[in-house]
């Protein structure tokens, strides 16, 4: 065999995600499985006047290799940001990131020791664990409720590396922690001593009531703060960053190095210009009270369509629903059976590092219009109800 | 401490060429350092207008997540040229990067394993063993020459995982393989059964005659080739792409998923946009034209300027000349005093795996325009003539 693999090459394995997006990509199909956000919110017409604007006034240095740290005003914009939610950082503690998720590929790169715990809520964000799986560590589900990690469950992964938490309407589950809760995170992590990386990509798409601050706010020194441009303004400019303490910083910018060298200091420039003079304060409500809409509309929509059985929480913010079926279903096995009828969901069982919780599965009510998340959680009640009454 | 760091983050090191750019960011210094194209090489005026033209017909796609395996359309125009350079393949054995710097990281991610050899040129790229190292090999330096590695250099690194080859026009040494080498190097390689990665960023900046074909084009199915836009377009898009076999392929695009989800498809559409109908065939002779004058302008000036002693060959192709001092000189001792004296290079001792060679220095002839090229190298001259010869 000319190949040979590493051995933490088998901690690879094809994203669930990514193929049932494969499936979706077939017309016709009404897709709630994907995370995309609704294109009608991207601001073309923005990005094409601050493409112009920076390529007249800097064209050549923006279109030269930069430094890996990021584009200087764009990192001092994001500590300022970052610091108007509680956390103290100034630009020196920002590293521009190729999206977020290459923020979590870094930390992993620079933390994560093969066979050494990592803690990670139950379930979690599917693609922290593909971006963890390859440093070859083990996983420590903590023990949650719908309300975030519950009191006490760290003291079970003392010896964790880290704790990754989303948790501000987390990717799968929607969920977001009280202020109460954030504390009680943050002390149990104190006590356990083991550090926080907080990944917070749709803290400003909240619906109701503004969430509380971070819980890397609660934890000085202690964290690592991970946010993103790709929920408030576009994801195909693949923007995202990190906020770091200086005892830490210093490895991950050299592990930034040695991935890619640095970000797109083009893209870098055109979202700074994009975003430096407050147009995200106008945008991101748009955002907000477009999805305030969908969400509605899907939580309207299982109500009437899924059958009894099934439980679910709106979420208060974010782009997801978290469906439990009954007991003893299989959201997977369905999944053919739903796309044959023109629907596609995401199963919910690889968001739990071990496993398991089958009859789990995600809505995205973000991608596709009102009426047609009506039309598809109508196409999805039916399968689910197919499924559990199968001798009807 | 808040912070315990996973083993392999002892590979991770400050940059040399990092920390000798920043000195070099000084006003008034002229930096032979740092590998930066001529920035009035970069076509501003069509990067505008290819951005325009996206965002006017796709703008939402282009700023929408995308596939991990890149744009369809540049994987088609990638396979196209590589099939030209004698290398067979289609779109679905090309896989878009954020940069070559990122085709190196994934292929680490994929085929390094802790402790097991990688067999590297003496010297070779330093950003590759930036890459390779937090993966944690052994490397085994190969034998070279000025004509790239020995014949039967390579049965000394038998067990090695891959070769990692930088055949043509290579950083630092400027040397070009010919196609006997080439053809030596492929066979030595089937013989020792070790897999090639070939990095090529230079392979179109040739000066005087083309250059013999990839040495992929002489070993399918065994090889992993790295291509890049950045030296012939512009570094700041961070665009190259990899190209892989079937049975390697599928692994690499997990990686690939892992690290960052995609390449920014904004980025790739205008790219794609820029090169679709032939740009380049016609800007790329406009650099080699403006790059060989920078080239004879360096070959002139260090016959003119460098003392007795020092060595060096004329690049026939990409960017690079690399000087040889005296035995016994230490070129980065001389740094400090070289921009002191308001120039600066990159000292050779970090290209080599195993270190050593402290006489060697790299010097960019792309950066700075050539009466600059000849201000700088007399400086250089004669900071080295100083110290060569101390007590005068």
């Amino acid at each position: 065999m000319t190949w040979r693999m590493a051995h933490r090459a088998d901690r690879l394995d094809p994203s669930t995600i990514r193929e049932v997006l494969k499936l979706t990509e077939r017309p016709g199909i009404i897709s709630l499985a994907g995370g995309l956000p609704a294109a009608d919110t991207f601001p073309v017409e923005i990005v094409a006047e601050a493409t112009s604007a920076v390529l007249r006034a800097s064209g050549r240095q923006a279109l030269q290799y930069a430094t890996s740290e990021g584009f200087p005003p764009l990192r001092e914009w994001v500590a300022d940001r970052v610091s108007r939610k509680g956390i103290a950082a100034g630009p020196d503690d920002v590293l521009i990131t190729t999206g977020s998720q290459q923020a979590l590929d870094l930390i992993a790169k620079v933390l994560v020791e093969p066979g050494a715990p990592v803690a990670v809520e139950s379930p979690t964000y599917l693609g922290a664990l593909q971006a963890f799986s390859p440093y070859e560590p083990s996983f420590a589900e903590v023990a949650c409720d719908e309300g975030g990690p519950v009191p006490g469950a760290l003291q079970d992964v003392g010896d964790a590396r880290l704790l990754y938490l989303l948790p501000t309407y987390q990717n799968p589950t929607g969920r977001c922690l009280s202020a109460q809760r954030r504390q009680q995170v943050a002390a149990d992590l104190g006590e356990a001593g083991v550090p926080l990386v907080e990944d917070d990509p749709y803290g400003d798409l909240w619906y109701d009531v503004e969430p509380a601050p971070p819980v890397s706010a609660l934890m000085p020194g202690r964290s690592v703060y991970v946010g993103s441009f790709s929920k408030i303004l576009a994801p195909g400019l693949r923007l995202g960053y990190l906020v770091a303490p200086p005892d830490l910083y210093p490895k991950l910018l050299q592990a930034k190095q040695a991935a890619d060298l640095h970000t797109s200091g083009f893209t870098q420039r055109i979202v700074h210009e994009v975003v430096k003079d407050g147009f995200l304060d106008a945008h991101v409500p748009t955002i907000r009270a477009d999805y305030t809409r969908h969400r509605d509309a899907m939580a309207e929509a299982l109500t009437r369509h899924l059958p009894p059985g099934c439980r679910w929480s709106v979420p208060a913010g974010g782009m997801f629903f978290w469906v439990e079926l009954p007991p003893g279903a299989d959201a997977a096995a369905l999944l053919p059976a739903a796309v044959a009828a023109g629907v596609a969901f995401v199963p919910g069982s690889p968001f739990f590092a071990g496993g398991g919780h089958e009859n789990t599965l995600r809505l995205s009510f973000v991608t596709v219009p009102p009426d047609v998340i009506d039309a598809g959680v109508a196409l999805l009640g039916g399968v689910i109800d197919g499924a559990l009454q199968p001798t009807r």
